[in-house]
This record gives structure tokens, C-alpha cells and sequence, in this order.
């Protein structure tokens, strides 16, 4: 792999086509908005940097052109960012089905469409896969794939591990994937304690930061509740305990985003965030992934 | 403050026990069970070389009786941390409310507990609260608290805040707290995806923590969208996406642990966990949340 195609730089572009080129690859990038060249310099020059905090400096060469069939033409592998519009999405990916070159592995970075959907219209959609990141991902390792060909998907998930990325598969086709759907069953119960004004939205954040998401940064929950189980482990914790865990999900909460909820979550985070912008703040929460996956050795749950 | 009871000594008592002797304050222990006193020293001679290496190293002398009176007789405050029974914790509060100095503030541990039921017969029940920790609570900083006094709240949280704790305050009281209920969300999702066969017990767990579990010990959910907001923050994430997010909530799974998904996540914890024993994996869960904590430095969401 010397070349990878990355079509759409927007921040999930971008921050892809920073970690190919940290990683010493090529880069042809393509993105018709105005602007976006300029954008995508500017960020990847930022992130080179955060990566080479992590030691990771190779010198890939970037290439940005407007004009996709030169991109495609020489790229060994493409990824793809474009807007989440499924009729934009599925357009692209024809394109790309007629330009990139035979074998070449396209992934598409989608969080809310289904590969079927947008694989549609592509003769060899055997090589289109979904290689979900989560935001930013040139620091934050999850990639999750999605595909129908088993061979594809294991010379994709090989590709990501040379990027240092942690690839995990689904046997099939979910809406929101893995990531998205957990973080969303959490959201609605954070949302749900805002609504029922059990605590303030700055406290609510701090409870998972400082609690569960610290442990969470470490290992997984079930691997959590094994070690919650004592001696007898996850067994034994499932056949003592699964029956409270069960009547605990039927206590959880349904909440509506109705305009009062909205608006205490809104003053919620304004009084949270205090003076700090959203830059300030997007610095910060790199500045404290950034620390941490320097901080990572051999943990728990093969991270 | 200057000498803490701790009542009860298991996992939870022994944790508390270490992080008050790191801090230099005295500790009178008192658990029934017999070796309590043997298993309690061995655990904090573990846990204080852990704390060390956060450069906590305070010198607290450790006191073990057996004698509650003795115990209660000369403390400033009280951690309790006796078994999740409610008549048990609800009998032993009385016990405590008699012989506890006036003014003393005692605070349970309870997870599963309302604190309204478990002060029920305490005559001075508003100098109880709960004050609930995060295993393990020597090292996993959040502690959450309930109590029906605002001024003893405020002390507690102040005396917390003293042993490098991020307390959170309740506004009322609610089974599971914050932290559980949010946990418990997100586990449902993660059974449910099991159970749909969506991926493996290891991908999910690997899934969280490469993910947003990875961006949840940095900042929390609120904070999260407030940056996936783009300029405009949460407002504009709650107006534009909001609606999506609310489709989401209700696509999310509700399973049961019926005996055949409870064999499939025993199973793939077995996977996950290969060769490694429960005491390597808390060993190994301990050193993930201590090269964390050490690289805590300034991060979002003001943790």
C-alpha cells in the first residue's frame, strides 16, 4: 500500500488523510467544496503534529486535486467522506466503482448509513466496505468495518492495524454500527437525568468522565463485569446478579429533547464549557486523548 | 479531619481505607468477618504503592477492631461499606447514628440503596448520606452524593475534594445514582448486540474503549455533541440532529439474558480474556487507570 485516495475532506477526511500521510503514505485528496484545500493543509499540518507527539513521523506526500479520475487512477486504496446524504453517498460510491482501479478496497468512513443502501448502484461492491472512524481519527483507534467479503474485509482490517487503528468487525450490517448505538443507549439516559433534574448537565458529565468512561478507556463492559463477578467472573455475575441488571434496564428512562429539555441542556453545557470556545475545547479533549494513548501500555481487553 | 472509621471492609471499605491512609489521615476499621483484618492490610499495602505512584503518600495510621464503639468513638467521619442488604445496611446505620460522635458526618457507600431507606431509623438522619464510589474507589476519583442537608453535602464534598475525589451532587435520589444507570444503558446496547449477533463479545468491549469509551475519560456525553455541534455547539446538535438522535433512541435493543445469550457472553469473555487469570485482568485494569490518572493533566469538561 503506497497511495490511498480520500475523497471528501472534511473533518473526518482530514483527519484520516493525516494519519496515511503520518504513516508515511501518499495521499490524493479530493474535495470540490471552495475552500477545501486550504482547510484540509491547515489541519493536517495540526495533526502531523499531534501524531509526531505519539512518534509517529513518516513523511507521506499530499496531493490535493479537483478532478476525481486523477485521484482515483492511482490510488491503492480509497476512502471515502463525503456528506451523510444517501443519494449523495451512493452516487459517489458508482463513481468510484467506474474509476478506482480493479481490487482496489474502497471504505466508506459512513456513522448512520447502512453499506447496503449505499453500495447499491456498484458493480464490484464486493470490495466496498464501511470502515467506520470515531471523530478525530488520526488519534482515536476504533475503526469499524462493515462488508460482504470476508477476504476483503481481513486485507482491510490488516491495512488499519498498520495504522495502528483498532479494527473491529460486524457480522452484519447494524444502523449506527457499534459505537454510535452504545453511545446513543448512554445519551438517552444522561438526557433522561437532565430531564428529571436529578443532577446539573456539568455534573452528569463528570460522573462518566470521572467514573465509568475512565474504565471504559480501559476495558470493555462485559470484560468490566467479569471483573465485577469476583472469582466466579462474568458467570457468576450473570447467574447472582443478571437478574438486578435486567430490572435496572427496565428502570432506565424514555426521555423526549422537548424544547424545555433542550434548553436546560443547552444552559447545561454553556455553564460547563464557562469561558472556554469550542476550539479551546476540541484542544483540550486532544490534549487529554493525546495524553492518554501515550499513557497506554499492555491493558486489560486487548485494546 | 483527622481520623476516619471505616465500617466494613470488603473490596469497596479496603479501597477507601487505602486512599484515606495516603492522604495522612488515621483509619479505626471494623469488620466482623473473620481474616477481615489480614485481607484488609494486604489490600492496602498494595493499594498505597499504587497511590504512591500518583505521588500520594501520606502516612495514616491503620487501627482494625473489632469493637464498634471503639471503632465510632473517636472519628471525625464515617465511611460505611457493609454488604448491599437493606436490612443489614439499615440496621447497622442505627447502630452508627447511636454511637457515632454528634455532628459526625457518616456516609454510605451504597450502590443499590435509596439512602431514603436506608436512614429510615437513624434519629439523626441528616448527617447521613451516601457518598457512592467507583471501583476501584482508591484510584477511580468519582464519589456520588446524596443527602438531605445542603450544608453537610457541601462539607462532604469539600472533604472529597481534599483526597483528590470529583464529587457530584445529587439534586434527589434516584436507584443506581447517576453513574450505574448510565452503565446500565450502555450495557443493554451491548447485550443486545451480542444477543443479535452483531459482533463478538471482544470487538464490542474493544469497540468502547478504542472509542467513545477512549473520548469519555476525557469528556462527557453532553460535552461530546456540544464539539459534534460544529461551530454552533449543542444548540445547534439538539435543533438539527436532535430528531435523529431521538430515532436512534428508539431503534436500540431490549434484551433479555436468556440462558443461551448468557452462555454467548460467558463465552466470549472466556475469549476475550485467554489466558489471563481475574487478578491479572484487575491488575492490569489497575495500571491502565493509574497511567491515566498520571497523565491527567488539564483536559475539557473540567473533570
Amino acid at each position: 500500500m503506497k497511495r490511498v485516495a480520500v475523497i471528501g475532506c472534511g473533518t473526518v477526511g482530514a483527519s484520516w488523510a493525516a494519519l496515511f500521510l503520518g504513516h508515511g503514505l501518499d495521499v490524493a485528496a479530493y474535495d470540490p467544496s471552495p475552500g477545501a484545500e486550504d482547510r484540509l493543509q491547515s489541519f493536517v499540518d495540526h495533526a502531523l503534529d499531534q501524531l509526531a507527539e505519539l512518534g509517529i513521523r513518516g513523511k507521506g506526500e499530499l496531493r490535493f486535486s479537483g478532478d476525481l479520475t486523477d485521484v482515483l487512477g492511482a490510488a491503492d486504496f480509497v476512502q471515502e467522506n463525503v456528506p451523510e446524504d444517501e443519494a449523495l453517498k451512493r452516487r459517489m460510491l458508482a463513481d468510484i466503482d467506474a474509476l478506482a482501479v480493479e481490487g482496489v478496497i474502497v471504505a466508506s468512513s459512513t456513522s448512520a448509513l447502512l453499506r447496503s443502501s449505499i453500495v447499491a448502484e456498484c458493480k464490484t461492491s464486493h470490495r466496498f466496505i464501511v470502515a467506520h472512524p470515531f471523530n478525530p481519527p488520526h488519534l482515536v483507534p476504533l475503526v469499524e468495518l462493515v462488508g460482504e467479503d470476508e477476504g476483503i474485509i481481513q486485507e482491510a482490517a490488516e491495512f488499519y492495524q498498520t495504522l495502528g487503528r483498532r479494527p473491529v468487525i460486524l457480522r452484519r450490517e447494524m444502523p449506527g454500527h457499534i459505537a454510535n448505538r452504545l453511545s446513543s443507549a448512554l445519551y438517552r439516559e444522561a438526557v433522561y437525568l437532565v430531564e428529571q433534574g436529578v443532577a446539573s448537565v456539568a455534573d452528569i458529565d463528570a460522573a462518566l468522565c470521572n467514573g465509568p468512561g475512565l474504565r471504559w478507556a480501559v476495558m470493555g463492559p462485559h470484560m468490566t463485569y467479569h471483573l465485577g463477578g469476583g472469582p466466579g467472573g462474568i458467570k457468576h455475575y450473570l447467574s447472582h446478579l443478571g437478574p438486578s441488571q435486567v430490572k435496572r434496564w427496565a428502570a432506565l428512562g424514555n426521555p423526549t429533547l422537548s424544547p424545555e429539555v433542550q434548553k436546560q441542556i443547552v444552559e447545561g453545557v454553556a455553564d460547563e464549557a464557562g469561558d472556554r470556545s469550542i476550539q479551546e475545547l476540541e484542544e483540550r479533549r486532544d490534549r487529554g486523548l493525546l495524553e492518554i494513548l501515550k499513557s497506554r501500555t499492555e491493558v486489560a481487553g486487548k485494546p
